[in-house]
């Protein structure tokens, strides 16, 4: 071993993951966890959240463009868009880049948001500035179910669905039926839903399971992310359009936002929709509905 | 943690892996390597070389399926087919799964199918007793240089090109070069070629650049396979026909083996081939071409 | 890393161990822990119980050596000894050496002993066939607070005093004070009692504060154990008799057992009892005194 | 594991050991190696070249007292003392508690001086401002063959004796022969001498053995210092006098420099030089005399 520091993750029972550590940037305990920027010798700088790697420079682009493109672009209206999460600012960033008329973004723990803006600005580019974007600190669990407000998009940019972790309620049937409600009528979501490796697949198809008994349109969609060190689902929902009859309308959009994409254009949307057989399987057996009182427990 | 006996791979100068080691099945060492029979908890049964993850029970159809289907598929004529490398049989597998009248399998280490036989059936499915194969102890490259015969179709199923490597000299353009001509008229090859992780495309990158010298068609290709901790990268290469224009007969020739299949269909092929705009970058980019008097050098 | 298999203790909430992993002989979960037999490469054969190394063949003569020897050669009678723990039969094969007239072993776990025989054959050299020895299957603090028998010697040879673990309530006053009623009035006792690493004495000081409100006699003591990673504490105690007005005595003792010895000597005994001046300080300032219900929490 | 950023060490072929890392204090690559200062949640802060441990602020009173106290009170004149290596000042620090007219200190790193200086002012205390005091730039083999002066004592505080490391060739019998020509008539020399473990004494026998061949009196002692994990072997030898017969005059000297020391004391000089029975067995047992031209290799 030529580097003796380095930055240990536990990413499962059976599995651990060490990335070489060159310089510890920042370090911070805020009420709900503890913040860290790092630098690493594969992934450049990092954001760890409680240990756990949130995003990292080399590869941040893919996650978020993975995450936002596709919603963006197969909803019919997005002027109104709601992020729940995303303290980095990359997912506003990515959302900026449309012609939106509003972007509210629900964090819970403003430090992060401090921290992404003084350590991690290329995440955020400004966007934290733009006049069109209202940042609340909430709960968005909490938001959701109080505002009065409709929104055309809502992305769900949050940590995974561990129970007693703080973003479990925002996996829930519940949870997706207040979303329903707060969407407008031609209104989608996309939500983030962990792993898409084939031997640790219960989480997604249980978010997906659940999704179903909600939404009518369902598409569960796959990209790997390095920093996650696996294949990463996402699953796509809308209120009444179909999302499969909107995607030849992609091209033309992209047109206009395409030059500013690193990672996502239509190959990149074909690859990520179309899913292997041993996938579909797994969500043509399905998986259990996640309640509020019955929560998923994972490591 | 909860485990305590451990298997560690270091991926890169700055990346090591650990899964949980449930049980050391088997150890030796050949004339050539230290082969391995591990099961890990989250991969299963796993075949180590020099320490080093080649294949586990949990994924290997993933691997061998993406090798294996989109030539036999996208290939004109199928009738003799030969495999450099391979030695658990899991691509022989896949390949007798077609009407081939004669697979060549060139292996250069023979105790690793003795062991893959005896504690990898499922891998081999008795492949081996196949009687349209004919098994070969020599070293690949040597091979190929000396045969006479012709080949429909070459599959590289071979240890990453790392200098002083058993296999570095199976990467490079004079390599590529005497593969054309064993290959007949219409002949496609495909090889495995290393990690498509964003932060470690050098390889893949060459692996194409290097072929598109010696082939007119070249088809980059991608699939996530977990026990490598990484997106894999696969290069097809064509003597005559355009692999595009044979995407629209896969799915009548899918008829015949597409039950037997778990990752492979018609929209995992499109996934693997449709390329993230980061990608395609890489290749238009380009890489150092691999000769035998300059190979790559690398951890 | 030239070894890619290893045995991984976490030792301390900021310490971590791995020692090469050759091969798994033996892994079983008896009613009351995980039971493991490895061959390590620096340590060779080596117990673990619940993932914790219990003892090594490179170094199990030190460790036992130093936890009975001090106290069998200062102490005035022998006639009858108690071991608590000792599951592997080394403690009991030492004592063995002497001219005994009984042992009662107390161990909790009859798997231990099952596996000990066959696996760590060396650690017992048929110690549990001797007629002098009686094996009682039992909590060693039931048993000692149940037992009429009175002993001259009593060797507590037990894990780590941490809360909730299976011998935490076998390093408290209450059970020092039955200690004390079992030993004849002559009797000495010894305790193994963890650490005594310059960053880690807190545990060995709490015994020792312990033990000193129970015995007029209380000294502690020190070797290096390495599988252990750390030097480590014994306390030896003695109900009447002081321990150092009988050190002139070991010489001539030590004629009939040392022969046998690969260990202990004189200058062995001299150099474990005469303490550094950081550890006396830390004696001197004392520690928390554990009672039944306020036992140690620790890591 | 609650920690996520780590120091590795890999201490042996067969051993790892992690301590967790807070704070990554300094980091340069001088032209010898590259130099480190870290924060360690056992060892508080820590001095690393290369990776490899050098001290810590935890313990290091116990090894830089081990070093120089045992030297300095057997021998009958202190006047004048050179230490090789010891960049870090700390024994300097403590041979400068003696009344000594000179003390030249050879280290060939001048960048570990300057780092030392302002990242470890509690191991060097200001010493290095000493009027007494001379520092010599330079390789310390190279040093001692040139000098024309004459030692009452010589510390050797240097890495240890890997081939091709920095400092092999200062643990030859040439060497030695030098450094005994560069002692006053009655002159006593010490020095580090890698690990006492009972798996691992070769490098400290080696020493040993290849002293005999020099010097009239050889004296290996042993304390375990928690940093280097495991317990350490030095060697005292002397030119003329017997430093047995010396061992009652240190009670007396001691009354001097004694107060200001935390771990060595006439307890922890007896029982660093009473050896257990199976390291004075490996010593008469013998190594192999190590000679520029036949080093020791080893991890």
């Amino acid at each position: 071993m030529k580097n003796c520091k380095w930055y240990i993750e536990q990413t499962s029972e059976d599995e651990v993951v060490l990335h070489s550590l060159k310089e510890i940037i920042y370090t911070e305990k805020s009420p709900y966890q503890r913040i860290e920027i790092i630098h690493s010798g594969n992934l450049g700088r990092c954001l760890l959240l409680d240990g756990k790697m949130q995003s990292s420079e080399v590869d941040e682009f893919i996650y978020h463009e993975a995450l936002v493109h596709p919603v963006m672009l197969l909803s019919e209206s997005i002027n109104k868009v709601l992020i729940a999460g995303g303290g980095e600012g990359a997912t506003l960033r990515e959302v900026l880049k449309y012609p939106v008329s509003e972007v509210v973004m629900v964090e819970l723990d403003e430090t992060v948001i401090k921290v992404a803006k003084q350590y991690l600005p290329e995440w955020n580019s400004g966007a934290f500035d733009d006049p069109r974007v209202k940042i609340v600190i909430d709960d968005a669990r909490s938001y959701i179910e109080k505002t009065k407000k409709y929104f055309d998009v809502i992305i769900i940019d949050l940590p995974e669905p561990a129970e007693g972790g703080p973003a479990y309620l925002l996996y829930t049937k519940e949870f997706y039926e207040r979303v329903k409600e707060a969407l407008t009528d031609k209104g989608m979501m996309v939500t983030q839903s962990a792993s898409a490796s084939v031997n640790n697949l219960r989480v997604f198809v249980s978010v997906v399971s659940t999704l179903k008994q909600v939404f009518p349109y369902v598409k569960p969609y796959i990209t790997y992310v390095p920093s996650f060190f696996a294949p990463w689902g996402f699953v796509l929902v809308s209120k009444k359009n179909d999302p499969d009859e909107y995607v030849n309308k992609i091209k033309d959009k992209l047109y206009y936002v395409g030059e500013s994409l690193k990672f996502y254009d239509m190959d990149a949307h074909i690859s990520m929709f179309s899913l292997p057989k041993h996938i579909k399987k797994a969500f043509e057996k399905g998986g259990r509905v996640i309640r509020d009182d019955s929560p998923l427990s994972f490591y």
